[in-house]
Parts: C-alpha cells; structure tokens; sequence
C-alpha cells in the first residue's frame, strides 16, 4: 500500500507526521508488517523523536546549527549546505515496525518531518508492506 | 516473524545485539528477506559498527559528545537534550539484509543499542520479512 | 531479489550509485516495493543526497570533517575514528520505495556511497522486497 502526504512548512522546524501515518496503516488493513516514511528532497529529513515537550524539537534545531554550521569555505552557491548536512546526518526515511495492526512505536515517540531549508511544500511517501 | 528483547544499560555505552539478531533470524526459519532492528526510546538508538575492538564504540560515545555538546541555551528541562540529538542523528533503527539464511553483516559489523541517557531498562524489537 | 555491486575509491568521496540501483530494479521486475541499499563496511556509508551540484558533495565531506575531527583522546589505534563516526551518523543504508516500476526517488535525490577511509574496494548490496 502507498499512500502520500503535503507539508506547508516555516524556515525550520519539525512538523509532525504520526496521526497521518497512523491512519494510513489503518486503512492499509496490514496488521503486521513494516511502514516506510519517506521524503524525497535533499534539504529535509524524517526522524523519530519526542512528541511531549515541543522543547525538544527546538533543542534539536539548535544542536543541529551548531554541530553543522555554515562554513566560509562552503564551495555550493545557494549558501544551504547546512541544511544538506543535517538531511544526510538524519536520514530521509525512518521504518516503523506494524505489530498488532499499530504502529510499534514508544510511548514518546512521534514521527516528524524536519525542515531545514524552507519556507517549501514537502512531499511525504508511506509505503507498508505486509509480513 | 516479530521478536522483541530487553538490554539494562549503564549511563552510557554500546550493547551489542548481533548475536540475539542471529538467534532470531534462525529462529524465523527465514531464508531470504530483510530484518529491522528497531528502538522504541527518543534517547537511545540503534547503529551498525566495528565488532572487533572496543575502543572504536569509546571513540564513538565521545566523538558524538564533542558534536552534540550541552548548550545554555538548550530549553529542555530533563537536561538530556544532547541525548535526544544522538538519538536522531544516529538513528532508531538498521535494517540488514537477509541471504542464503544469514544476516549478510560484514566481517567486521555488529548491530550495537546505544545508550544516550541511561541507565534503563531499553527495549529492542526485531521484525524479519521474506522476500 | 538480491544484487551486489563493488566501488573502487578514493581516500575520501561520493559515488553515485543510482543508475546501477535502477537497472537492479528494472532487472528484478518489481513494480511495488522498497529497495535496501546497504554498504558492508564501517567507514563507508550510504547517504541520498543532491545529485545535480557536485559542490554539495564536497560540502559535505568538508562539513563531516568540521562535525565529527579527529580528537588526540580517541583510543582506537588505526587513527580512522573520525570515519567510523561518519559511518554511523549517516548509516549503513538507505531504504527508498519501489512505486509503478520505478525507484520513488525526488528530482535531486541521488543514492551514494560515502567513502570515509579509502582507498578500498567497497561492496554494496540490493535488496528489493516486493508488496
């Protein structure tokens, strides 16, 4: 089953894809299985991480500019090699575990979509597959 | 095929889960696929790494703090924000390829739990599918 | 279906892998499915990044070594730390979705091959689930 989604988002920030997935893995019908959240762009990523204290999610954007910050000597002309750093250290894609007809995830655990380099419309792909 | 298992953890560190994986993989009966290994914590996570000498997961505990340090500005009130970080950056899942009956790891990669904000009692679920 | 390709490198670099992932998949005769691409190494990675400016390539080999440096403390004898970092804050693999015959890929999205500590010969490995 693939199934699709639309993001509006700000400059930064994270943007919170579980409920959507949630219902796709309910209308799929699959109950056990796996279910890929994909992004198809280079400048934006998908994680999982906190989903109670939105703190969390700042603290991410802040640890990230730090930890990939934009250097002098930076050779890419649209001046956004930061935010295609933090895409590759992130990932563009997390695989949730289908267990019982739910998505396994932790108690604290939501699946976002990280912007780094908007304002943009993103694209999300969920595929779940049986087994 | 779903199995789950369950590592306590000191403050920090890598717990090797290669030969649980391969117990399952066996288990499973399960010849041809993939396997996800999957966490269910926001500051912990999951990674693939060198099996044979322990100083490289040293090295890697204290690499990853020199690049996700505590910030003042940090607004999280647990504190454990550099946590949260590493658990994004690294991941909260690997996925292995499954061939000829075997989990096709290289010769010198283990599937290692990272402890980032411990010591818990950490959750690991193992989902095999064919293919 | 299963599909394993091998990579000459250089000390440091992105190979794009691509084409050879879409001819695997044009191979298998999968129209719905993911596809696992998974390097066996621990100083070597798989990332999907920009494909068009080959400056964010090197942007991001400049912006890994800025994030995870060599540090006088590591333990690990063979001095390549900073490549085994870089091997797990990207990955091992990456999972992109099969969708209509084709790889589900953005516009500027390449799958690559990080090399970290080469030269080596490196593998890689295919792996296409159907669903």
């Amino acid at each position: 089953m693939f199934y699709q989604t639309t993001i509006k988002t700000e400059r930064e920030g994270f943007y919170e894809l579980t409920e959507k997935v949630n219902d796709f893995v309910q209308k799929s019908g699959i109950t056990e299985g796996i279910c890929v959240i994909y992004t198809p762009h280079t400048t934006a990523a998908v994680t999982i991480n906190e989903n109670a204290d939105a703190t969390v999610q700042a603290d991410l954007l802040l640890g990230l500019r730090k930890a990939f910050p934009f250097w002098q000597d930076f050779r890419h002309s649209e001046g956004n090699s930061p935010a295609h750093l933090k895409a590759s250290a992130i990932g563009s894609s997390v695989t949730v575990i289908i267990h019982e007809g739910h998505l396994l995830l932790g108690t604290w655990q939501g699946i976002y979509l990280c912007e780094f380099d908007g304002p943009r419309e993103r694209q999300c792909y969920v595929k779940i597959i049986a087994g």
